[in-house]
């Protein structure tokens, strides 16, 4: 099974590129939305095809503990399940772990954890997590790993040292074929940190690359510097990727860096709230001011939400909890970064992706 | 502005017939959909067109309230508001005045009551609930009446006594010429009263024939026997509307018995608590049974949700909360509905619709 990865053109580092999977070519640079317990929040599988999402994350630690990986595997796989028909990307559930469990405990072998469900207990090693990644059956599968604290050094030094033996066990446990193992580079916010493991990952060969540990509480500048420092140690032939990063200016950022694939709840949890992205920023249709509106969400957008209804409606929807609320927003947020990173993708065709992203942040200096 | 109603075929008391409205025509015996806050729960507009409904129910009570006529008459009325461009009737808010303010007064000239939102006071007169009606801008509209309890002589003779004047001022306080406003029969289960009232709307010569007060505590028996004494009594020649009634079995009850429009929130409600409309009666999502079942809901449906998920999927999203779980089973309970309708439309066409109602109730006696 090959998950070869073709860069179409380059612009900088910028990177215009092709990934095969055994579910379908994913365009980069390309964002996936979330469907944490194997449905993106309020939307179906067609909307989504309708939407140009060519690739859909979902979260190993939820569908372990409900409705458990076993099951999923045994109904058909993760594909069959949720009836998405693309590509799939789990995590490794080491993130939800740390973050999401209010009870864990780390050593070398593992992560020991309370289910944020119902209190039980139970233990994920690296064996686990590709076992339970196997089971859901995803294209793309990541290594389980640690996520420090990005500004303490020598945790994330001594985490760096209990991670990479790790990412050989996920090698080792791995049995399918028809999966992409991609390795994730932690490293906080340190050159030296960073490289190291870097190089230790880049030295297993993978089939792409993940960097972990971002948008986690450093500052942009040290994001961005995370991003260069990596972009000459990582195989310019394979895909990186972004974990956990969808705010519009960060994909933008991203993609000026080199980074190919990104995924985040931010448009679907921020559409549940009654918020949408504008070029310029973000509204919220709980604002008063919306009341009597009777323009679209954003004038500029040829969205569903946008060409049908107004914000006065939707601010309706909103304040009256209607779960139409929820599906427009999130058809209009969904639309909104699917639609930045065609026009992303279109830039680097053309070389002109740095002067893309200088009206786009002159938009956003607006606001 | 015409509101023709044809009679297309009949086959006993049963009635095939089409009703036009300033927003396109209605099939009868038909299914509206209810949009109690301007939107069908879970439902896009698109997505109630792609199942066929045809006419769609809007609450004036939660309206005037949230977000206010006034506010929806200035957005450009109710069709444009939500985006319906079809047929909508609305309710006179009489029912829910009674039905959901914690208290209320009624007096000859109107109703006092409290808002469900914020407890504030206000006040419905058959004039204020015209005015509500037409700055909405339904196509059919209704007479303010009261919905008495059905089995206290009594009260129900007295409240006749209060609501027969009532639709007079709503006649006078009518000025919109592209509104049908249809009559109320009121009268509990209590024949002469049933009749006195029926001759008293025929009377006044309306576009339509509203059967309200059932559904409301009585037998079925009671409910079909009422159907039965109004069938001669109402006009051949005018739609009949049976209000709030929507289980599968009281359609089919209510099209052998001559009705020809429908409206419940039955559907719609049950599929947000995991239930599922099944040949023979209705099934849970939420019971453990379904927890491992690759079936669809309804192996014999060909909707969307029937034709792309297992049962097992959909008790996950039960289970886990998930939007995509209510717009799965409202998608199936509408569609289950609205086939229904069209099935009995096609049975009354071939003269046949008491063979398939014989088969119908065969199927239900089944679970």
């Amino acid at each position: 099974m090959s998950f070869d990865f073709t860069l179409i053109a380059q612009d900088g580092d910028a990177r215009l590129g092709r990934f095969e999977t055994p579910h379908g070519l994913i365009e980069t640079p390309v964002f996936a939305p979330v469907g944490t317990q194997a449905t993106v929040k309020a939307m179906r599988p067609r909307d989504l095809v309708e939407l140009g999402a060519t690739l859909v994350l979902a979260n190993t630690y939820h569908l372990y503990l409900r409705p458990g990986d076993k099951r999923v595997r045994d109904l058909g796989g993760l594909h069959r399940f949720m009836a998405w028909d693309g590509p799939i990307l789990t995590d490794s559930g080491g993130f939800q772990v740390f973050s999401l469990s209010d009870t864990r405990r780390i050593d070398a072998d593992g992560v020991t954890f309370k289910s944020h469900i119902d209190g039980s207990i139970h233990r994920f090693t690296p064996e686990k997590s590709i076992a339970v990644q196997e089971n859901l059956g995803a294209d793309i599968i990541m290594m389980f790993d640690e996520c420090p604290p990005p500004n303490e050094y020598e945790y994330v030094r001594q985490s760096l040292a209990r991670t990479h033996p790790w990412a050989l066990r996920c090698l080792d446990a791995k049995t399918r074929a028809d999966q992409a193992l991609f390795g994730i580079v932690q490293g906080g916010v340190f050159r030296d940190l960073r490289e190291q493991s870097a190089r230790f990952m880049v030295e297993l060969d993978l089939p792409g690359y993940a960097v972990g540990g971002l948008a986690v509480g450093e500052t942009k500048a040290e994001m961005h510097a995370v991003l260069e420092w990596l972009n000459p140690v990582l195989p310019a032939g394979k895909p990186r990727y972004l974990m956990g990063v969808g705010a519009p200016e960060d994909l933008v950022n991203g993609v000026l860096r080199g980074i190919d694939i990104f995924d985040c709840v931010l448009p679907t949890r921020i559409a549940r709230n009654g918020a949408a992205f504008v070029r310029g920023g973000r509204i919220n249709l709980r604002n008063a001011r919306y009341t009597d509106d009777p323009s679209p969400v954003d004038p500029t957008c040829d969205c569903y939400a946008c060409s049908r209804f107004s914000r006065a409606y939707i601010r309706h929807l909103v304040k009256a909890d209607e779960i139409l609320a929820s599906i427009l927003l999130t058809t209009h947020n969904l639309h909104f970064l699917l639609r930045l990173m065609d026009d992303l993708r279109k830039a680097i065709r053309k070389g002109r992706v740095a002067e893309f992203a200088g009206e786009f942040f002159e938009a956003e200096a607006v606001d």
